[in-house]
């Protein structure tokens, strides 16, 4: 098997748990550890709530290559991730003279409050990750990202990750659709899958305007796999009577 | 405090962690969930696999009042979701007579293949949860209850589960927004939060055009603590001679 990397994000927020705010970070961390060649294998949305905060890091931390958090590293009583990220380390918590910096060449030291400063505390031995929208900086501890759950921001600080993480072999995705119910195809999909040490397929089934279809995923680590399996797939579908287009699926 | 009743979500599936599709279900079984009184309080999102899939059921159903599961009920080799919640329980797996007849009244029992069958597959001891879009039925076992993954057939199957659940104190909400830093509220969010036993306050930053603003939400199971909390927050907000207002957020 083609090496392994994973990676497990930890959204921290009430307001994706109460349903008020509809989560962008998953999907957009997703992509981009997929363009990485590293695998997103988890996901856990919890509430701001210290305990679940420290127990979650640490099960991610020895569980997963990497763990990102979003969420909770404002100026606000409610931001208590850093802090959290801290204790689940069992590392200090304090006031951290470079992100000082950062936020008062921002907004300008006579703008400093005592609430602000909240953002600059940082877990000790942590590396600072730099925030080009608001300056206030998210953190790397060990494996470990902390980074704001604003999207834009949070995206922003991304830029200043890549560079300290590394993937293993990119992964190849090619999709095929067909207006056909999935079941149709499912002992070739098996077929093919178990020829290839690396390949997975998934089988998505739509519904649009009354007709149900399905959109079959291959992916491999090896892209040879990928075509090979592919045209296995469009030959058995021609067989079958049935007509397939590539490219995106359809709204 | 109010009892609180707390449910986990797990949603499963190979295709969010991808990144290729942006989940849809936790937000909508957010609001359902508030909506009824219960608070949602963990998602885990998993890839399709087996020992995953029995290892996060387990720890959630003894965590959590309630527990769903979307995605994995298909038809076809990915589909094993059922099978992995039967082995998670230690129950067995089997062809469900009252499943197969929904299927055989949907697709006809000309129509019936082996892969169609699989969806008739449910653990024992389980009851059928209805599915009005396209027959296949979820099911619930104990405090998990299994759903579909195509948001239409998911949120069908949730009219089905509504009576067979219930929540706590329905938690009351109001939300105020301010084109102001956060930072600036901090010590009086805190304050006023302190003064009520089931209140909590949220602080969500947000940015548009250039400009900064932020959006409190007060949330209690006693709505008397809401409307007094907000009361007491224009007042501050008003002293300090920022504007506020009520309704949606911004876009």
């Amino acid at each position: 098997m083609v090496k392994k990397v994973k990676a497990a994000l930890i959204v921290i927020g009430d307001e994706i748990l109460s349903g008020r705010t509809q989560d962008a970070n998953i999907n957009y961390i997703a992509k981009w550890l997929g363009n990485l060649g590293i695998i997103l294998d988890e996901v856990r949305v919890i509430p701001d709530d210290a305990t679940r905060i420290q127990k979650t890091v640490n099960e991610c931390r020895n569980a997963f290559d990497y763990v990102f958090t979003t969420g909770g590293i404002g100026p606000t009583h409610d931001d208590i991730t850093a802090a959290n990220v801290a204790a689940a380390f069992g590392f200090k918590f304090s006031l951290n003279a470079e992100a000082r910096k950062l936020l008062e060449d921002n907004i300008g030291k006579d703008n400093m409050t005592e609430a602000r400063l909240r953002m600059a505390m940082i877990p000790e031995g942590a590396s600072l990750i730099k925030n080009p929208v608001s300056a206030a900086p998210g953190f790397q501890l060990e494996n470990v990202f902390v980074l704001a759950g604003i999207p834009v921001v949070m995206q922003s600080m991304l830029l200043d990750v890549e560079d300290r993480i590394s993937g293993g072999a990119k992964i190849s995705s090619k999709a095929i659709h067909v207006f056909a119910g999935e079941s149709q195809f499912a002992d070739i999909l098996s077929e093919i899958e178990d020829q290839f040490e690396n390949l997975s397929i998934g089988s998505y089934p739509f519904y649009k305007g009354g007709t149900y279809g399905a959109t079959f995923v291959l992916r491999s680590a090896v892209s040879s796999e990928v075509d090979e399996a592919l045209e296995q797939l469009k030959k058995k579908i021609s067989e079958s009577g049935k007509e397939f287009f590539m490219g995106e699926a359809p709204d």
